[in-house]
């Protein structure tokens, strides 16, 4: 099978074209636990189909190393959007991807060798209601700056929804807090029906902060797209930081630009790296 | 940089083959920790090369994950001599293959299509005295189901080196023992100069036991082929294996045979399979 790794800050997943290569629908689940290990398989954090879509200029399909499909990732969106581009298959420099969690609009900024730099993604509006996250209390109210009570500690939270559940606090220092204990404590917080991710703030400036996350069912990561979007929208809720501006969010693997923008759409946009291009030959019986 | 991915029982690394690929040797280091790691490169125990020898068929180089370099690896031996023999680098079916340790002879079992299903390698003879191991105490001695006081706990041991240090417990059932917290206690202890590996044993008959490594530097490991050689030695030096004849190690990545020798050397037979050719691509600046 002909595949190409790629990664957006740190987040890698094994790419497979769908019009070079065509895989059985009942195929897909273990393939993307067999290619994501990295003792027996590729090593990856799961499988991404690039293919044909009735709705939209592609189709993209994500699914995570567990086997389970995820509805979207935007670190995938900007390698899609970059595979796609580089290897000629559109010609337009704005383009859409389908997925399950919707449609998204994709901009690549590239040379004149075609070579991407950077790609902008429309992650859509965030959602502020308590019952849109989802969170417990009037489902009709938002959750900025809230004091909320979770076991024996009080902590202010801003809390919303970029597709997926985001809960924000604003630290001092993001190396000083012990990630590994509030995260777990707040992911698992009954107030938060589905779970939720757990942003860390440090705000450096009208327009930069530092971010880590603690990320619902896989704790500590490299870079999520979605909370770093959700990072901006809660700073720019509580007045710290700028709105229509870019704002430069530092995570772990490298840096994003978000744009909170007048059309209440938020803009991402960030590096996507080739790492190989390879053929995965599945386990033979000796 | 071309390269293939293989395993040997889960031990994964990336090879390079030294004909098609010049690699400058300051390098080397670098190229490892980064096409070792699993985000942002290939994903992989270590890389490891293979090359011209002035006194083997081929010179084996190879380096951790850490970008060190290390001796030997017994998985990686029998994942180069199928390298070497289906890509038809070599015709025989016995040859030599150098490492920083020493020159070592393998032997494929291939069918007609060239198809290697087994490879053996002479893994040596083991060496027993304490000033082998290394161990403190007699150095002519050797420890063969000694009590050694341990923290607040004694163990029985029998201690070998296979070029690398090794100390076997014999246990009632692998899968209930507490090894995160007996491995580090034996690897750190005083007694073993240089640290050692630690592997537990359960006897099933005379010809095939389980055996669990805790390595040293690494911790639980899917396989070791060293250590399935000192838990077949340490098995016939307590009388409780045969000599002369194949024993099968069930490990976590799969199964070894091992044969302690009338010439003294032991032959560990097993598999190494291809996972996949890839070009890998070195990150560039955006």
């Amino acid at each position: 099978m002909k595949f190409a790794k790629m990664h957006g800050l740190g987040n890698c997943y094994v790419y497979v074209n769908q019009w070079q290569e065509l895989i059985p629908e009942e195929r897909l689940e273990l393939l993307a636990r067999v290619v994501s290990d990295v003792h027996t398989g590729v090593g990856s954090d799961g499988l991404i189909l690039i293919g044909p879509s009735e709705c939209a200029d592609f189709r993209m399909r994500i699914f995570n190393a567990d086997g389970s499909e995820a509805k979207n990732c935007g670190n995938g969106l900007r390698c899609v959007a970059k595979y796609v581009y580089e290897r000629r298959m559109i010609d337009r420099r704005e383009f859409t991807i389908e997925t399950l969690g919707g449609t998204v609009s994709v901009e690549v900024d590239a040379d004149f060798g075609r070579k991407v730099r950077q790609v902008t993604v429309d992650m859509g509006a965030p959602r502020l209601t308590k019952a849109e996250v989802p969170m417990l209390g009037d489902p009709a109210s938002t959750t900025i700056d809230e004091e909320v009570a979770i076991v024996s500690e009080t902590y202010r939270l801003t809390a919303l929804s970029m597709g997926n559940p985001h809960a924000i606090l604003f630290v001092p220092d993001v190396n000083e807090v012990p990630i590994h204990e509030i995260g777990p404590s707040i992911e698992f917080a009954p107030i938060f029906p589905e779970r939720v991710n757990v942003g860390f703030v440090q705000v450096r400036g009208p327009r930069e902060i530092d971010y880590r996350v603690w990320e619902r069912g896989s704790g500590i990561t490299q870079a999520c797209g979605t909370g770093a979007c959700a990072a901006v929208a809660a700073g720019i809720l509580n007045g710290l930081l700028e709105r229509n501006t870019p704002i430069t969010v530092h995570l772990l693997g490298g840096d994003l630009e978000i744009v909170w923008s007048e059309n209440s759409h938020i803009y991402m946009k960030g590096p996507a790296e080739f790492i190989l291009d390879g053929e995965f030959f599945p386990a033979q019986k000796t």
